[in-house]
């Protein structure tokens, strides 16, 4: 099946109580898009500007990820994001937002991305992910992430956004934000009413949670004691997973397991390097062989 | 093997967001043991008043638990505990406490517990685990649980007491606070440099994870709505996880997740009603049940 990805594409500074790397190349659609590719090719749509290094789009081509949505601007600058991790690796400060040409985004999809079967909003405002839907024709499977700025400055476009979709990603602080309730699942539940017919709820490292109506599967975070940088790591959960769900083509019990399993691997190996200097050493053959350590050590 | 438990016997009074509960049965020897119950026969250590209804003794040994172990003394009165669940029910602010017969507890083991071969020293005074610990004779596997009070207040004698036990069984909170450390598995391997050769890590809703020097298991929470009350969820988690230890006489990796997961299964139930009135209602059967419902919803 063929996976679309819509989302920032970004420039990012990072600290961390440790260490500090500026320029590196971010954003919800790139995260995703090199999670993703270690399990088959993905269409990428978003901007830049002309500030935008060549070698960045030719790193993604390098590992299977379809450029021609990329969109650069001329006399545009690169979404810039500069963020410092508190000591528990956690939590975050944003220190510095330079919107520039994502504040105008405004998603075309290239005519052989219209019939694609798997499709993932990333994080961004609900209107992005509106104006792509609308130019969808007949996916099999739209699952769009969110996070508590937009619940808090856009609920209504994201209230529509819901109904849209088939699956929501979120954190389980924001699916408590979103709901208004205190249980996890009684959250993710609620969701369902607003729309999707599943949840992912994102725990970080206490793992992840799928809800539907009438299933629910739970995946431990891989315990690691090596976290190097955070960031993209729910980005890149989900391109693990729907990268495995694009390879299956189908949404039975075992699929659904193991394409949280794979989502959950794939920001594990995320969350040991900066950006996504990490996933780009790795291979299918390292997420596999980690797949099965967590098999082996989940009950 | 036989399964031995030191802890505080209490009556509780309970108040949850929604409802209030007076003369609650509980304690750490008392949540553990019934949680036991379900796996095998279990020895109580504790101490009560003369106050101490009688119907609650006939109540334990009807769940095949030993009660020669538990000192009435005459003119003491009981334990008592009075707690209040914030909204979350997961924070929990201690309104009253009436050490009483409890702040001068010394264990004293009947003969027939000396060689007890599993013992489990519930949550209390470092210095009860350790005056419990001089009356054993050659015991195979000795388990504790601390909490953030004797952490702060007990630190020596909990230092000489995790030199004197296998295991120890705490809050991931708590595992941060003993160690200073940020990242759980951090947290218990350094616990382990402090004596123990295992660690298992509490972490409520988001499950546990037992950490040796050569291996790391996790298993998540059974998810749920129903939370009714909370206390003693830890007790009759390790209740369950000792009981199987004590069932099979070994721990190889396979032992360790099923053991896991079997206090995961039994503190899932305790939570489902006030005090110990839910653990009463079931059998080893209900346990097993819901054992395999936790297989089918995990990777």
């Amino acid at each position: 099946m063929t996976l679309m990805v819509v989302g920032s594409v970004a420039i990012d500074n990072i600290q961390t109580p440790t260490a500090r790397r500026d320029n590196v190349l971010g954003g919800s659609a790139v995260h995703f898009s090199f999670g993703a590719s270690l399990f088959g090719s993905v269409q990428m749509v978003g901007v830049v500007g002309d500030d935008w290094p060549e070698e960045h789009t030719k790193l993604f081509q390098k590992h299977g990820i379809d450029t021609s949505g990329l969109e650069i601007i001329p006399d545009g600058k690169t979404f810039r994001w500069t963020g410092k991790y508190l000591e528990n690796m956690n939590d975050r400060e944003t220190l510095d937002v330079q919107l520039n040409v994502l504040g105008d985004f405004q998603p075309k999809l290239p005519e052989a991305y219209r019939r694609t079967q798997y499709v993932f909003i990333g994080n961004g405002a609900p209107a992005t992910g509106l104006k792509t839907i609308e130019q969808l024709q007949g996916a099999d499977l739209i699952v769009a992430d969110t996070m508590d700025l937009w619940i808090d400055i856009a609920r209504p476009d994201l209230a529509t956004l819901l109904t849209k979709i088939d699956g929501l990603v979120l954190n389980d602080s924001e699916a408590k934000q979103l709901t208004g309730e205190r249980n996890v699942v009684t959250a993710a539940k609620k969701i369902l009413t607003m729309g999707p017919k599943f949840v992912v709820v994102k725990k970080g490292e206490h793992g992840s949670m799928f809800v539907s109506q009438y299933e629910i599967y739970v995946v431990p975070a891989f315990p690691t004691e090596n976290v190097v940088d955070p960031t993209g790591a729910g980005d890149s959960f989900a391109g693990g997973m729907m990268g495995y769900f694009a390879s299956q083509g189908n949404m039975d019990a075992e699929t659904i397991k193991t394409a949280l399993a794979y989502g959950t691997v794939t920001a594990s190996f995320q969350i040991e390097g900066f950006g996504a200097d990490r996933l780009l050493e790795i291979n299918r053959e390292d997420i596999d062989r980690r797949l099965e350590q967590l098999h082996a050590i989940v009950l």
